[in-house]
């Protein structure tokens, strides 16, 4: 049984105003070879500033904040408190500059660490009865 | 800036022939609250077979194990060779019976460390204008 994964940041989630980028960090510079050749990416970034112990054990939330919606636990939404607290996020790039990604927009705070970057594969076949409940 | 995340496992993947699940560890159940709504989960989960220092390492690959594919950065890929050895899988719900959650497919291997779970939201307008290189 694995008992603990160690993730080390390979960069980070810079924004100032309307304008927001990835810093990829200089060892991680050539994992980025290849990447002018999509036009979106999927960002998986950490919610650093929940990493406390009392938010990673939030299992239940009421999504959106919203208290009308129902107590839902968090593998059933994109709550930024989860015991593991990994965000994901599609991104369109807009410019590659050196270990500079800019991306139109991301819901990650300035300063997030940035875990992994994986292309956008688009679906060959989008899924097909794609069901969600009430409050999405 | 964050020097390492660390993640507890949340759960494991289970195969057995064609058949495959994911098992939530006691702890994490109440996370499941729910997750009945939704027709589909994106599983985020750790490829622990590759947790070594030198496959961490590899920055480039050959898309698809395929050299004919061009040498291209691991972030332009979905390469289970990475820095940090996530894999992120949209798997369709067939029943979920206590903490196990059946799925249809994944594309982990049995053994595999669950370190998140997250409801498929579809867009509401897809991507437009995607593009992809010519080896995908």
């Amino acid at each position: 049984m694995v008992e603990s994964c160690i993730i080390h940041p390979v960069g980070i989630v810079r924004r100032r105003g309307e304008t927001a980028w990835i810093e990829v960090f200089g060892p991680y510079r050539d994992a980025m070879l290849g990447l002018e050749g999509f036009s979106h990416i999927q960002v998986i970034f950490w919610f650093h500033e929940n990493d406390t112990a009392e938010i990673r054990r939030t299992l239940r939330v009421h999504p959106r904040k919203d208290p009308s919606n129902p107590l839902t636990g968090v593998f059933a939404t994109h709550s930024p408190k989860r015991p593991n607290l990994i965000g994901l996020t599609r991104c369109r790039i807009t410019g590659i500059d050196g270990s500079r990604i800019a991306i139109d927009a991301i819901d990650a705070r300035d300063g997030s660490p940035v875990i992994d970057i994986k292309c956008f594969i688009p679906d060959v076949q989008p899924p097909e009865d794609v069901r969600v409940p009430d409050w999405v």
